[in-house]
């Protein structure tokens, strides 16, 4: 049973985009007061921690318009309407990187920042790879550049904070921590 | 130098909230097309894993309108305008849990979902605290309900996701990493 649960009173739908629906709900709290919520409805999506036969990590740059800065990080990227999250691991993975997963192994999901945004992330593992002679292609407007770091350069990332977002940090503590129980 | 930067050719403002505000840019792409993206634009967040002197990791379980389910987190709040990040963590974690942090360790910083939004989070440790006399108060539109659960709950909550958002996850993987170097 859900505490302190949030009853709506009214939602206003303020805007329908690409990729996030924002609306406000007003909201009855347990003490029966009023409250407003702001809401971002977001569609999912999965990450990968995906780990080649060099034992590298492959991680993909680009530009991040809303931090405005180029960020490193794990494969990933937004479910498609009614795709199952395994399946949009593969193509996401494939996509940005050229590679392709003959197994994956579910992780974790968690939501990103529930405060204000439903996005709820699927991660998984996967150290069985394979090179598509031919790639399915990124999105149009997506630049990405794919590197490869074995987990201490990764490590090295993320001191300095060129890899700097909550999945890819979590994926390199993730190996870190796998590291540590094969020694 | 930041790679494949999107120039801002014009940014249209949706909504300025209490918490979010949107706004949809039109960007020149690294090969001159346009694309339109949507962002949100956040104050900012601090979370603190703080370990109390029973070894108990401190949580709020809470109600997280977004996601329409209560979530167990570690305690956490987005920056007020101008403050520092570490005044906030020590004000957050009084005003949720009761507890005054005598010294806090930075951790380290992400951004959430830098896909969408600019929110970044900082990440601060402590295992000094004393419990508060007279504890700051939380919003008043904030209901929160403390728990202090061993790591091995914790990681127990996490595996049927009670325990189930970025920050909180990390968490647990941090106190399982440091708990592992200490053996």
């Amino acid at each position: 049973m859900d505490k302190f649960v949030e009853k709506t009173l009214s939602t206003e739908q303020i805007y329908s985009g690409k990729i996030v629906h924002l609306q406000v709900d007003k909201v009855m709290l347990p003490d029966g007061k009023i409250a407003t919520r702001e809401l971002i409805k977001h569609p999912g999506a999965v990450a990968v921690i995906a780990i080649n036969d060099d034992n590298k990590l492959i991680l993909v740059e680009q530009y991040r318009k809303p931090c405005e800065r180029t960020l490193v990080e794990i494969p990933a990227g937004k479910l498609e309407q009614g795709e199952d999250p395994k399946q949009a691991a593969v193509r996401e993975l494939e996509e940005e990187t050229g590679y392709v997963a003959k197994e994956l192994k579910y992780i974790t999901s968690f939501y990103s920042s529930p405060g204000f945004a439903d996005e709820l992330l699927h991660i998984y593992f996967t150290d069985k790879l394979v090179k598509s002679d031919d790639p399915r292609e990124a999105d149009e407007d997506e630049f990405v550049e794919v590197l490869e770091l074995s987990l201490q350069e990764a490590k090295q990332y993320a001191a300095i904070q060129k890899i700097c977002d909550a999945k890819t940090n979590y994926a390199v503590l993730y190996l870190e921590m796998q590291e540590m129980m094969q020694r």
